[in-house]
């Protein structure tokens, strides 16, 4: 069988790291991963990625740093307070404040012109259209697009974005990691830990995530402050 | 009239301080520019830009910093040596050594998060297709399809990206920026300028170039070697 490699943008959360283990269970090897520096108000969720990288046998882990915080406009890169203990109807109204503005068309962009100089056509992305509805570049439509540009702007005419959790529910999502042997209890997912790297709690990624291995039946391994 | 801010993408080189004129012309305001800082081997475009962008009142002028020298893959960015003499045969031949991978979807994606923050619904970028048609970047389809994944992925659906050089030639272009009295001796082109700023004479962009103002019947204010 041709080698058949695979870049795996990688955040160090729940997603993500499924994506990863999924990769690597479909047989896509050798595996790279990508995580972006982006002026995240923390930087445990980077070291999160690069020691889950390490563990699923990544050839590579690249960080690129951008810098989304000279455009502003979301809590989760600008002075702005990351929303708490939100209803699940507060969390499906409208585009939530820390949403990043373009971010998955700048993170698959470098996905991609990394994938051109790697002779690479599989990217996975960790996007879901169900627990995140107000994400625009979440939805399925949107990364069938881009995959139709990336295309038409390179020399990689069979350019494949996998997004194999885009329909999942979070439950559904931890269950087929469980599968894959994924210790969850390595990813991050809070948007506002604790210095020492705890979750809070109450953000929407962990209001989403506790209620994901609620409903999974599984043993949630989150450290919580 | 209602106020129209737009984006331009703005290199310092000739096509692009074309479409700045010419954004200016058709009455958008503020203008919003924006240049990469994205390990060029030389500054002088970068110099270029941020003049220019002075002289045509633009509102704004940012300069982002993304590392596309840690992918590598081009004479621009990479050490590899930036092709000279070449004939019109063989700059038409193929994807130049000079194409740096997904560029121009990498800058379209940060225009478009900057255009999400300020809440412009226009960017233009000086793509052209005739004169590089080995950059699979620059071709109208490719335009279109980014413009079309960008409306999806965001907030913005009357989001437009204006490429209005993609057929013009050199010289075409260079008789419209005359007429909106662009000042062609401010921009920079060539690929491999002496250490003071003084075109090459010889790579595939100085060609072009002087190509350009001999067919167009107006004199070249480039300064050479």
């Amino acid at each position: 069988m041709p080698e058949r490699a695979a870049i795996v943008l990688l955040s160090g959360g729940l997603d993500s790291t499924t994506c990863l283990a999924m990769a690597k269970d479909q047989g896509f090897s050798p595996l790279y991963t990508l995580a972006f520096d982006y002026g995240q108000r923390h930087r445990h969720e980077l070291t999160a990625a690069e020691k889950l990288s390490r563990s699923f046998g990544a050839k590579e882990h690249r960080v690129m740093k951008i810098d989304l915080r000279q455009f502003g406009g979301s809590s989760l890169t600008a002075d702005i307070a990351v929303p708490k203990d939100r209803s699940d109807a507060q969390m499906g109204a409208g585009v939530p404040i820390t949403y990043v503005p373009a971010r998955n068309t700048i993170f698959l962009s470098y996905a991609l012109a990394w994938a051109e100089v790697r002779n690479c056509d599989h990217v996975y992305i960790g996007v879901n259209a169900l627990d995140y509805s107000g994400y625009p570049d979440c939805r399925p439509e949107f990364v069938e697009s881009f995959q139709r540009t990336a295309r038409l702007g390179t020399t990689r005419s069979e350019f494949t974005i996998h997004a194999p959790l885009v329909h999942l529910t979070k439950a559904q999502i931890i269950r087929l990691g469980v599968s894959l042997n994924v210790d969850y209890g390595q990813t991050h997912s809070c948007y506002d830990p604790s210095p020492e790297g705890l979750a809070c709690g109450h953000c929407d990624s962990c209001l989403l995530r506790k209620k994901g291995f609620a409903e999974a039946g599984v043993a949630d391994p989150t450290r919580y402050v």
